[in-house]
């Protein structure tokens, strides 16, 4: 199993390398557990879902204490069958979720979201999810969506994605329970997913 | 068929405001052939792939044409199970593809690179081209691999997805031939595309 992201911030302020830099800082707990590759474009981060998930909420509540409108956008992975196996990415919530039922799984995934820690900063993300390699995908994403929407971080449903707001702590657990309990533990699936602090849009 | 994209634009200036208003300026030729919505996270176009993909391209481009770093996010569907028939979405390309074998989609995508306008600006592309509800679904993504890599706008192959750069025109080309060639013409496609402009990274 492969597990990683491609993770791009955009502070929308002139002073947006410093502003990158400052936010970078909040990495540096989760260097010991992920393999972090920076381009032009994005950081790639390759690790386990826990330290992946944290880190990713982590640089996006750092950089959103800055006043500026900020945005990061990522593509979550797993089990890409282009992708090495790489033990590193070894996680125990979803080797037991094979075989779970979906009732059980979505009660699970609501429990992590209700001992998310508080974080302090307010945020909204839309994201899609995409189960691959499965005839029947939409049974796992309206799965999916039943707990998104009793998660306490659901805004609105939008063409192609789904809206969350809420403090950073819940709204990125509610995104990594998407992730690790919906679709096949040795499947492929993925996640696009936009977050925007800061806005001067009206909310 | 449901086709359609949620964009966003972030030029990372302090005059975010004023870049993005003057990049909107790009679309006043398609608001009579998409619908075209707006929130504080990203702008909904719903609409056939031709005026579609031409409307993204020349929203980028404009605005790559400031001096501002730039990027712009997009989530192109197709298909999407959850979506109602719209029959402005239609699209020959999309109805003639069904049943077309492999090689000779391939050689139809190539040509329509080739044919593509040259805007005379020079951009950075990332995307992940997502083909649900089929078993093998990495079939189709290793025949539109082969496409891109003989497109003339390929860079490289990166963890999760591939990397273009050129001219915005064969560029935004060969993402649309990617979104319609490859997949079940009925089927669900996805595409999670990052384009950037103006970095100040070594490229």
């Amino acid at each position: 199993m492969f597990i990683g992201a491609q993770v791009s911030l955009y502070p929308m302020t002139s002073e947006f390398i410093r502003v990158i830099l400052s936010g970078l800082e909040a990495l540096t707990p989760y260097r010991d557990s992920l393999r972090i590759e920076t381009d032009d474009i994005s950081t790639l981060m390759v690790g386990a879902p826990g330290p992946l998930f944290d880190a990713v909420r982590d640089l996006f509540a750092r950089t959103a204490q800055d006043p500026a409108h900020v945005t990061m956008h990522v593509t979550f992975s797993r089990g890409c069958p282009g992708e090495p196996d790489e033990p590193a990415c070894r996680c125990e919530t979803l080797t037991r979720a094979q075989g779970t039922p979906l009732a059980q799984r979505q009660a699970e995934a609501l429990a992590a979201v209700q001992a998310a820690p508080v974080l302090g900063v307010e945020i909204d993300v839309q994201f899609s999810l995409y189960v691959l390699g499965q005839d029947r995908h939409m049974d796992e994403i309206y799965g999916c969506i039943d707990v998104l929407k009793a998660s306490g971080t659901f805004l609105r449903s939008k063409n192609f994605c789904t809206r969350l707001r809420g403090d950073a702590g819940a709204v990125f657990e509610t995104v990594r329970q998407a992730f690790l309990r919906f679709g096949p533990a040795e499947g492929h699936v993925t996640i696009d997913l936009t977050a925007s602090a800061n806005s001067p849009s009206p909310r």
